[in-house]
């Protein structure tokens, strides 16, 4: 099982050791981590799940493996910039999005639009003239957000 | 001057009344449309701003240029799905998102990312941690939202 | 009809001088000529469909639409890269390879995976285990290529 | 160390072996293997690395992960059509062209393009206006290739 997690290349203290955690119970959870490749949210739980064990994959916006966070264990070199954020939600079964800015927009936009589950962690909130569109299911915390996507990648393979 | 018009592939007679007038008074003020070359805003878009006379550009997700809309002056064959979403914008000095799923959230991010203004019509409104984020300019109407998407082009230009 | 010129973006004055004269004559037939964008033999073709009247669209790797060359009435962003040469050959109805680098060798590859068909003028010579393969419909000069493209490219349109 | 081999979607049972040798290969010298993770050449590849211990990554072109042929250990799903191409050669160290149609020849000239080596077994062969390109290093037979390949990618990081 393939997991995607987004969120922004640069981060707070306290939101990358969220991801580290993120990554860390996913490793846990024998999934494989799928990401952009870079730094902030990316690099944090790349480093959770490689300390755990995981496997992880970055698809890089440039055209250097070099680019890479030190913790992606498969690096992809795509030279297309961010549209390879298409790439790694379509890849995953689902996708954990944590904090983020425009850039995660587009990714939770582009898998709600292929139908990809998203768990959010204190990232966007969406809604229409004035009414709230709950296309994001909630986490509580690390935990909650890796059992809830992996629950939701299972009853897609189902 | 480019100026992307982005919105759902299919939508109400009333959107699509909206987007007819928004892609005419864009011909009216010389500005070229680009669009992703589909129904719905696209297509009612399309037919405003040739119906006035003006330059449409479509830029297509698959393999057919029979897959334009009939007022796509240009079209642009890329075969690479939704990822053409990110060449919609990049390629406009501005972008006017009205109404709008899911595909057009995921344009909405790309060109907040790319620094490029977004000017809304009845779309997507964005928050994050219970806060609004004014990322994008509301329009009170089609003239408005042509008003405010040239100046903020001109702006960039400057 | 488009149609695309694809060659280096660095050439030699003599094929400057046919490339301009490959795109003087396309629009001499009155067809939209897309291409790269950039220089070399990109610029030498714009430069001649727009001196005899003729449209032009640069469907750019960058991400700025100033890197367009000066005779681009259209241009395209798209930020990918070399990943643009499979936009510039589905986007037309036949393809004029002249001379030309190894970009230059993946847009044959990808037009003829697709059946665009390629019109080559002093370009890549094709052959496997010793054996030529005449994939490539040779012209003799500016005219005959534009001829032998707008007949292919009419084959098509039936 | 990540090695791509291109080559068709459909081959030669002769081809097929030869494709499965040197995926077994590259696996007995540790090396990852990038394709694009469907039939043919993409797919004898794959089992041969596979069942030698070896890592497999398919860089698929359509929206399904069960597209890819049952030797992919990491399906990565692009939904980008041929653009693909792109990704396999940018991501690997070194190319192996084993026979292959239009695909594998815009592939070569994409890695080419890039100062990617190239080593080709039984595959396209290169001249422009009757001189011989020799840009493709040629191998024996499999183990050649496999060598010439790590060779090649050796010299690329040092």
């Amino acid at each position: 099982m393939i997991i995607a997690i987004i969120g922004g290349g640069k981060c707070s203290k306290k939101v990358a050791n969220l991801a580290e955690e993120v990554g860390r119970e996913l490793a846990n959870h024998n999934a494989t981590l799928i990401c952009g490749g870079l730094g902030g949210v990316m690099e944090a739980a790349c480093k959770g799940a490689r300390q755990a064990g995981g496997q992880t994959i970055g698809i890089l916006p440039g055209n250097r493996a070099a680019d890479a966070n030190e913790y992606v264990g498969v690096p992809i070199v795509t030279g297309m910039g961010e549209m390879r954020n298409v790439i790694i939600v379509k890849s995953a079964q689902a996708v954990i999005a944590i904090d983020g800015e425009f850039g995660t927009l587009s990714e939770i936009g582009h898998a709600l639009k292929n139908s990809i589950p998203v768990i959010g962690l204190h990232t966007w909130e969406l809604s229409k003239q004035g009414k709230p569109k709950d296309a994001i299911i909630i986490a509580e915390n690390a935990s909650d957000a890796v059992e809830k996507a992996i629950a939701a990648a299972i009853r897609r393979l189902d």
